[in-house]
């Protein structure tokens, strides 16, 4: 059996004269993109301008919405109530919509951002919110998370979800992830980090912060490209994806590949 | 033969704690709404209540898209390139579908707003970025607009245009409006905008600032809902209009009765 | 020995095109102003009005920071780091200086709006965060709260601290506030009302919900101008006031008073 | 007689996650800087940050306040009303005392940034605008402008003026700027702008694109850091000024020794 799976990053992060990562470089190598959607990063210029790259590429195109909370880039847990999740994602969702109608493609997958992402993993209420606002929109959205509350509620809903693979990140025994705070949190050796990504797509199993290998649904794995060193182990990351026999390809024909 | 018009008004320009015009009074008189889409007010609750209003009314949804100027209200002018008005129109026409969307309809119109909306009808540059947008993203919208250059532009790329008449300002003989930093711009008195409404109705004419009979079309009769008095004008437009045998109906059946 | 009491209420907080309260009517009855400066409500031009106002009818001049959430009013809690809590009041306070030393007068205190008010009073390192913004900007402004961890903050820095009275709030017995969530949090009946204003001023207690007396400083009282009936009860508590023989005046005589 | 000569840039001019220009390489170059206010760039953290940053440098402090319009970088020209001009200065210089004060200093001058400050130069209420905030905010402030209605305004209300001389850009016989629309209106080679820097200070002329030298007053010179280019250009204009007998000082002790 072939396995598959997606390269995804977030894309789009710049604002105004302000840039962000080096989207150019990662498009070489992604097969999704996390688009900003204007409420931690992203205005319609480079929504626009992100888009069209991602078209011309290949790269299937999805949003990330935010709290709205531009000052600290999506970053700060807010106290929204959940309509207001709900309603501050239909309408970042529905502007990148635009940009992806006018350039010939749709949105195929939603990940929230930031403390918006982390939150949903363990909120019922805001895992609820955002997929109320995703099966509302397009029944035909993945949704892209980790194991949680969120990539429950979106099942429960009847929506596709597509589990994120975060290979630079320490997982605890019950396959959560160990908390920046906590020291060991992100792993940083290029090494390391390809080894553990290739366990992940093709054993399915994530080596623990407690030295056991716990099973890892592994749909999509979220690349960087805000520095160098992470464009560097981007390429490695795909290389070496290919040289295990990995087909890499978009979400949506990773999660057709499991269904069938 | 029957007159048809439609009776628009901008709707859901509040934003956040602040709430702006009577919009349930309105919505009893109106057949379409420019909804406002958080570039000059309005925010994601705001769109989605008012969205969901219109549903429940039978009011067409339409797009009220701004500079982005939340503190000037979309009033004052600023000097944006036309690829930023164009993106900056697909950004919040694209919100807005998203709550139309969610609520089991679609945004039939794209209205611009207050200064945006000026600079359109004489700037031929602005137009084609409005135009585009509207075309890239759904052929089948209709632009609100005055005659001028928006107007033109829409109907190039093959876009219905839907006119607006607006009784309550002076029309010179040429057929454009009297600037309002003018005497004499706004007319207050009830009974005469009325009977202007009327004419350009029935007629298709109005009484320019010259004392002329100018032809005007008028799709659609702007109304406001800012003040109780212009409430209790907009609900004697509609009688006035009904007694006269005009059919009120929404633009798109409008613009089909022209068509047939 | 005559009671002196300070009356103050939230002004300015309209945003561009939009107004919230009377300030016209509440400045006849005010001695101190908390007026918002432009993060969850209040623009230049309204803070400039604002501040002339208060000039005019000898108003002192307070500035009412918040956290950074004009859609949300700054009612929604973020989780901001101390340094971002300090530096937010920082800017805020030192704008609405700039209108104050325009107009000829400066500012007399500081006032957090919101949630921000509320987590101060019961976050130490918020506390810290905003008494350390006041005590490094003008060591002559006086900290408005409740009892509580900012007045504790304050005083340790040696900065004077006016108490304020929320007389249509329920108290506990221990001196805090029944929150909004619960039921009787807020009391509605203005006869109570202001005969709690009363005894808080001339007896320094105050009726819990466990129907105790229990002791409350009270320099300044809490009044609205949200609603006519705010209005209302804003003249009968100052009327009521004035009729016991307490001194009204602006907050900077009251602590003089109490120190004397 | 000695010639003395202050060096500027703009800094603080990142917001959020962002960053931009290499602020600490120019700290060491540079005896003023013109700090962005949080309209067009900054936020409270930065503005903290680099007041700081500054006053450990003995590098004066100025407000660079902006139109209001983040996402286009204050770049765009917008069409506001000489009060909301006067009022948005005041805010945000304002904010910028906070700062400075809380470290121990004071702001020194005001340089407004990006199309404000092209306007001002050329239109009178803008420059009547800015100089009575000024004025009505602190008399000992210095106004930075080009020669031009702002400088002519300032000096009217008994402000001192710093007259800043821009070498790499090209001046047109009547000492205004040729707009950046045309062509040569940039000057890139490092060697000539130093030269046209020495000629300026030392000897009061700049040679014009029509071949003719043109007084000039330069009581500062404008340095960028936006590129490793322009961090190394600022370096040699420092040394060949020093080299060439200027005394680098800050802008007051410029116009004192002017005065003198």
């Amino acid at each position: 059996m072939t396995h598959r799976v997606d390269l995804v990053a977030d894309l789009g992060e710049g604002f105004g004269a302000y840039t962000m990562g080096d989207d150019e470089a990662l498009l070489d190598v992604l097969t999704s993109a996390n688009i900003a959607c204007g409420f931690h990063a992203g205005d319609p210029r480079i929504m626009d301008a992100t888009v069209r790259h991602c078209v011309r590429r290949g790269v299937a195109v999805g949003a990330h919405p935010s709290f709205p909370d531009l000052v600290g880039f999506g970053r700060r847990a807010m106290d929204l109530t959940p309509d207001e999740v709900r309603t501050d994602v239909l309408y970042q969702v529905g502007a990148l919509q635009a940009f992806a109608v006018s350039h010939g493609t749709r949105v195929r997958h939603v990940a929230p951002h930031g403390r918006l992402g982390n939150l949903v993993a363990t909120r019922p209420d805001y895992a609820a919110a955002v997929a109320d606002a995703v099966a509302s929109l397009d029944p035909a959205l993945i949704v892209l998370a980790q194991d949680g509350e969120l990539a429950d509620a979106a099942r429960a809903r009847g929506l596709r979800v597509g589990i994120v693979g975060i290979a630079d990140r320490a997982y605890r025994d019950d396959g959560t992830l160990v908390p920046r705070s906590e020291p060991g949190a992100v792993i940083h050796e290029e090494k390391e980090i390809a080894e553990r990504t290739i366990r992940m797509v093709t054993e399915g199993v994530i080596r623990s912060v407690g030295g056991r290998d716990i099973p890892v649904d592994c749909d999509t794995v979220l690349l960087h490209g805000d520095t160098q060193g992470a464009i560097s182990l981007a390429h490695r990351v795909r290389e070496d994806l290919l040289a295990a026999d990995v087909e890499i390809t978009a979400l949506a024909d990773v999660l057709d590949g499991r269904a069938a």
